[in-house]
């Protein structure tokens, strides 16, 4: 990782003498809380979805991580986006957030209505507020590096782009969206910023490939940055009734039990990325931080340390529930009971007090077809 | 199998019409019930020996099944040999018998003092008593094939030899002492009675495989049918002063507090069976029947019928709490929580309320480790 690299070039604004950057005037940090993770079943479920958790063993869970990561740059302005169900624990890990900066959504409608709802606010409540968005269940590893970036972003964001944050690969990974870098595109306060081509799909393993060596594509991370008018009035060219409800809801916050079921359910992707790039209006800051969604256990597993005491290992939770011999994987022993793995490779055990799951790093994408499965056979309890 | 070569070919006892044999005059089954079972952690524990868990599926402790295989032949003469520590749930598992038909030993000291014990209790009775002697945690799979074998090693025994029963290999195993088996030496009620040249160790691979390919040698199942006096004579040879102790004991029970811990530790293998095989007193009666030791879970999972709904893959307990896909080996979900096992082949997973063990086939001797493991680590609560 070269952090030196990720830093601005020129004016923008430097990290202060602590490595901490100073709060960005007008920059308002966008959480949306959701997604039910079940890739990492048993330890996410669908009433306490990843980002409640810590899967990193930072004796934070990712949401709070994702807070605190924020915090440098966005102070106190931040905004959490999140479901019903898991309103009362958000506030409970977010003590520091007063009751409006939870925006509750009565039902999920997917991203483009929760950020856009979040948008809507801010219009109302400072026409120039640049917001970024950054999901609540993602991982970064370079957090001076991360703020750099989001610098940039939000100097470019203040001249009507939608900026995106593209992450350089480290592996042909097949199970990330791409973003296709075009032509250098600086303005002042941010000298690495690139035009959008496009959004591309998942790749398979020989495009992932040949995205890798030719060094145009990034991996597309969810991350935006924009000016909450610019966001809206993308988003009004192709869903113009939602635009008129979010503002009707940010004005109004009791419509919302009424109004979120009107919304189209939708992804910021289609809604408006895809769109806005096809119309160059969306540009990109490369970013070399180390980054990841934590979309199974194996990526969980690249995630953590090798244990000391078993080497190759990782191990999540209490150390002391752990007695291995001759294994290499992951194991989360995190039900309260002891959990042995004696000869085993590239194995993943997760043991919670309901349900031990125990497989393979190469089946570990299959985890999603066990919480149907559950559901099928009358067992929706466990998920 | 063949039933039909084991059955008594001239005038035994036959079995009943309904396949059952009438109980053998002055025949007792003396089961010593001890034995840690370490390689079946974390389903056996030192509190609770495999002897007392349904291990097949049958809804009997390995204890009770025992007992139900000897009733035919022995009627209410059975004899239960065991720890202090397991009195209670040997009693509770079998109420059918009276307080005095269960020896209880204030310690472990190996099988010839637990068995001698009996023999001496049995030839105060009755001098011309018969004990068969047949540990609580073996499985056998033909009871009437077993009944015909111990009906002749009853008439054996009457003639005062020290009779086992050498099971016919069927595999080169490497985990059992084998009998190196001599002449014919038939005897009115045995026609298939054989000479016994000599114990051996539990061989190497390459040992194995020529055992089972001679065909001279047998399985040493640790069965022994002998009149009681005959027992405590042959052991007389070796210790005397052993044989003063228990008979003294079975005189005035009282006295086996204070006694016990005088009482040499050792097995009736090295005690009687091999020196009274080199002064060529022991006889050995061939059976066919399947019969396994449950050494460790490889064993169990051979006995297990495979899973009809998961086809590679052997379940102990209930269905309910397994969700299964593409894996093989074993799964014995006793923890009353959900086990799911993805990809993996030849694993064996055992879940229990307080330990989750993950291993293979392979390696499922070394489960013996993981016990003393966690006893250094200071978790012997758990073993």
């Amino acid at each position: 990782m070269d952090t030196a690299a990720d830093a601005p070039r020129d004016g923008g604004r430097e990290p202060g003498p602590a490595g901490q950057a100073d709060p960005l005037d007008g920059f308002t940090a966008v959480i949306p809380a959701g997604g039910s993770g079940t890739r990492l079943w048993p330890l996410s479920r669908s009433g306490a979805p990843k980002f409640l958790h810590d899967l990193t063993g930072s004796g934070r869970s990712l949401l709070q991580a994702t807070v605190d990561r924020l915090r440098p740059l966005a102070g106190d302005r931040v905004l959490v986006v999140t479901g019903a169900r898991h309103e009362e624990a958000v506030r409970a890990q977010l003590p520091g957030l007063a009751p409006e900066q939870v925006l509750v959504e009565p039902a999920p409608r997917d991203s483009m209505p929760a950020i856009g709802w979040a948008a809507a606010v801010l219009e109302r409540q400072d026409p120039d507020a640049v917001l970024g968005s950054f999901a609540a269940d993602h991982v970064i590893g370079d957090e001076p590096a991360f703020h750099g970036v989001v610098q940039q972003a939000v100097a470019a964001a203040r001249t009507g782009a939608l900026v995106t944050l593209g992450i350089s690969p480290t592996h042909p990974a097949t199970g990330f969206g791409y973003i296709q870098v075009g032509a250098e595109a600086p303005v002042p306060g941010a000298p690495d910023l690139r035009q959008v081509e496009a959004f591309v799909e998942k790749p398979d393993a020989q495009r992932a490939a040949e995205y890798l060596a030719g060094g145009a594509h990034l991996w597309n991370a969810g991350m935006f940055v924009v000016q909450a008018r610019t966001l809206l009035e993308l988003l009004e060219a192709g869903h113009p009734e939602m635009v008129r409800t979010l503002r009707e809801i940010a004005a109004q916050p009791d419509l919302v039990t009424s109004r979120w079921d009107s919304l189209t359910r939708i992804a910021i992707d289609h809604a408006v990325a895809e769109p806005a790039a096809a119309a160059g209006r969306v540009r990109v800051l490369p970013a070399r931080f180390a980054w990841d969604d934590i979309g199974d256990f194996a990526s969980l597993a690249a995630l953590l340390p090798e244990s000391a005491e078993h080497p190759g290992l990782r191990v999540l939770g209490p150390g002391e529930h752990l007695l291995s011999d001759g294994s290499t994987g992951l194991v989360a022993a995190q039900g309260g009971r002891m959990v042995i793995t004696l000869g085993l490779d590239d194995v993943v055990v997760v043991d919670t007090p309901d349900a031990v799951l125990v497989t393979t790093r190469e089946r570990c994408q299959d985890v999603k077809a066990v919480v149907a499965a559950l559901q099928e056979r009358g067992r929706g309890d466990l998920t």
